[in-house]
């Protein structure tokens, strides 16, 4: 692997050209939906279409072998069945390509014949510094410029821009297996790993941590090549973007399943858990957390500390997610005496932590004002570093006044704040999830996770500047 | 407290007839809108508008007072400025109103002048044998005969009949504040308990354990007003029904929040916790556990046992899940040789748990018998006490695909089954959603709480057959 150098890494998620090597068929052909979804998200190179019995496919002429194309190539899709798998590579490394994706399954997955295949194409790899991504993956991902490699149909045309990257080892984590457009996250570059014959999750964080679209890197990982090399990886990346970590294993069953799935040694896993730790890496629990919790990380300043404001509009959900702060590592902060004048103007049964403005709302001519108020003021407050405030979803027309609330509210604050969104039908509250997240808040349905969202930020607040300082051991704030 | 019958909390849910009294104004009075959403949701019985300024409302002839009603009025629903409760409450007592909800609030929650109106309320109870439910409450909810005692606009007419009772001490578990049409929640009853100045969580535990609708009891309390009576209420029920509880207090700072928010002493809440499970209630942790935990119990068995089987379409789902199930108290279960051998025969990659469908169902031509001998074979395997089975959510078309093999595979098996549905749009997987539980099976979109819901029925199994063993000690599973 020390033979190439990162920057090759490039080239599977910035090809000006891609040959497509696979079925044509126009019903259900895996290289043809392939091209044709990178056709629908507008990937902004040149694509060539490998088929020795096509000469044209969606109004692309069509080649019998990736040689035979004039234009130079900087990546390949393979997508054939796993026989013909070395022979093509073989022609990729002879063409001078720079990367290939091996979406064909069927290698060290699945036993000792499928392991020897896998070794062929690696020997080509090292010998020729053709760079590999899989076998077994759906790829790559980029919202700059349309580039989605996977082959199977996706079912939407938009994912929206933004900063995080998700990356993993199973093609959950994709555009053909989530709902990426209707819950609107704001994504850099996706990718699968697969089999990681050649490229792993070095490659990768070094990669994503050069990637000026990039801010937060998601991972699910289910084995590391190399521990020692990543987690000084970890280690150099987490003291400039946070790398959240979806990591089978925290069980002695799970390390075992997690093992038997990828071959790696089932006793190593909990050796490295705390040194992953102690790297920098924030290790996430569930599959929502992987998804959802990274938005807390995009436009908003990390918190300089970890004391929480809750502002409700019921004070069952504030009481009861008092517990979720407290058990993710944040304090409920206690106001400061300006604070709770400021707030006592408004009602004296507000001028506590969590704030619930329940009782208000119903006997107020216009809750609006008092809802920017109480935000304000305890954004305001020197002893709050994050906030985590709620907005009732209906029929979706107060929308844009609650926009412009946070507008106005957070021009000149530098604390973060997560919404919990509420309401009583889920289409207009999934639309105001949208809306919210498109100014740069992250906006949640359960308010737990809204607040540990904060809570990630404020540990990874912790860790950076541990980082940054030099320092070797990370505090020890458990986000559990 | 002990002056009243149990039974007197049949006319909270069950009313033949309801006085409203409030505000009739036709542009959101709030005793207006409370008889709206009852027409709305075809409340069974009759209904008489209160308020001296109307001679009718909605078609009904309006009454100046309660005692001007002809009729026996079973419930009266009190939605009036605070000062003028005691008044109404009185009138109410003198009529031989057998319950009364308290929708006002500005009571014991605000201080010491709303105490003090609440004293007034609870010595007119205490002599006159009139049940009171609140202040401060949205009241009641019952899907088997349209009640809805909510005076806030709810926009949607249907919630779906069920045997889940969800009880709160908060408005947010009502009609006006969750999606439960588009949730398909499948309720009985609802009830929020507001300010407990007379009916408490006792009084309700007592209704439901004997209520024929209700088999699944998921109660919200920040606090109990007699906790030894509670214990022991608990243990009664827990022997016939699941009691799950979301009770804030799980932390010292949680503990001391929920006591300031209702009054009761911070001290005693975690002295109970230990007490609460040792009498059989179940604890949740958030509220989406609280929503949809409990649809576990519905029309499914409970596990005999705690090893699971976990079937996905995806590999990396399936290992990360094995975490959640050990974490939960479940273990993964080994597959008999009869099991394996007939995964063999689909794919010898098959004869694992979890069981990964993802490598098969791309090169299957019909993918469908393979998910269900997979499911059968895994069901009918004795090593296993409940299993988590994946759907994939597209347009819709497979669904009676799908409906039509759980029909087959479960009609037999005496194990309950989750389901964990994913797919590229929410739409679609909102409606699989709730066709998969129309068919009696709990679908969840994420993986982890599809497993953490079996989980807390083998543990509620276990609960209820020590409980009716009259062992004192329930094993010590815990649901984290």
């Amino acid at each position: 692997m020390a033979l190439h150098a990162n920057s090759d890494i490039r080239a599977f998620f910035e090809p000006r050209t891609i040959a497509v090597i696979g079925s044509l068929n126009e019903w259900g052909g895996l290289g043809y939906t392939a091209i044709n979804n990178m056709r629908r998200f507008n990937f902004a190179g040149r694509i060539y279409p490998i088929n020795p019995s096509y000469k044209e496919a969606l109004g692309l002429k069509a080649y019998p072998d990736v040689g035979a194309v004039e234009d130079q190539i900087d990546l390949a899709i393979v997508i054939t069945p796993k026989q013909k798998v070395p022979g093509i590579i073989d022609q990729c490394a002879q063409k001078g390509v720079k990367a290939a994706i091996i979406v064909s399954d069927g290698f060290a997955e699945t036993g000792e014949s499928g392991a020897r295949l896998q070794r062929q194409i690696v020997e080509i790899s090292h010998r020729s510094g053709l760079r590999i991504m899989g076998p077994n993956t759906i790829g790559t991902l980029n919202t700059e410029n349309g580039l989605v490699t996977n082959p199977y149909f996706i079912s939407y045309d938009k994912i929206y821009k933004g900063n995080i990257a998700y990356c993993s080892q199973s093609g959950i984590v994709g555009a053909q297996g989530q709902p990426l457009k209707d819950q609107a996250y704001p994504i850099s570059k996706m990718c699968d790993l697969g089999n990681k014959c050649d490229v792993n999750e070095v490659d990768l964080l070094n990669y994503l941590s050069q990637d000026p679209q990039t801010s937060v890197i998601a991972m699910h990982i289910e084995d590391v090549k190399d521990g020692h090399k990543f987690i000084d990886t970890v280690r150099k990346v987490a003291a400039r973007k946070p790398v959240l970590l979806l990591k089978p294993g925290r069980t002695e069953r799970g390390a075992k399943a997690s093992a038997s799935h990828t071959g790696s040694l089932a006793g190593s896993e909990r050796i490295y858990d705390a040194a992953f730790r102690q790297a920098g890496a924030i290790r996430l629990n569930t599959w929502r957390e992987f998804w959802e919790i990274p938005r807390v990380f995009i436009n908003q300043p990390l918190p300089r500390g970890n004391r929480i404001a809750i502002i409700t509009f019921t004070g069952g959900v504030g009481v009861a997610s008092v517990d979720t702060a407290e058990e993710c590592g944040l304090t409920i902060a206690d106001f400061s005496p300006a604070t709770v004048s400021r707030l006592s103007k408004l009602s004296p049964q507000l001028a506590r932590n969590p704030v619930d403005l329940g009782p208000i709302i119903p006997v107020t001519d216009d809750p609006l004002p008092v809802l920017e108020e109480t935000i304000a003021a305890v954004l305001d407050d020197s002893n709050v570093d994050c906030v985590t405030a709620t907005l009732y979803a209906s029929s979706g027309a107060e929308t844009p006044v609650y926009m412009d609330i946070f507008d106005r509210v957070m021009k000149n604050v530098t604390k973060p704040v997560s919404i919990w969104i509420y309401g009583t039908e889920l289409g207009p509250m999934e639309e105001l999830s949208r809306q919210v997240q498109g100014r740069g808040l992250p906006a949640y349905f359960d308010i737990e996770l809204a607040i540990k969202a904060l809570a990630t930020a404020a540990h990874y607040s912790r860790v950076k500047s541990s980082l940054n300082q030099g320092a070797t051991g990370i505090s020890n704030i458990r986000i559990s």
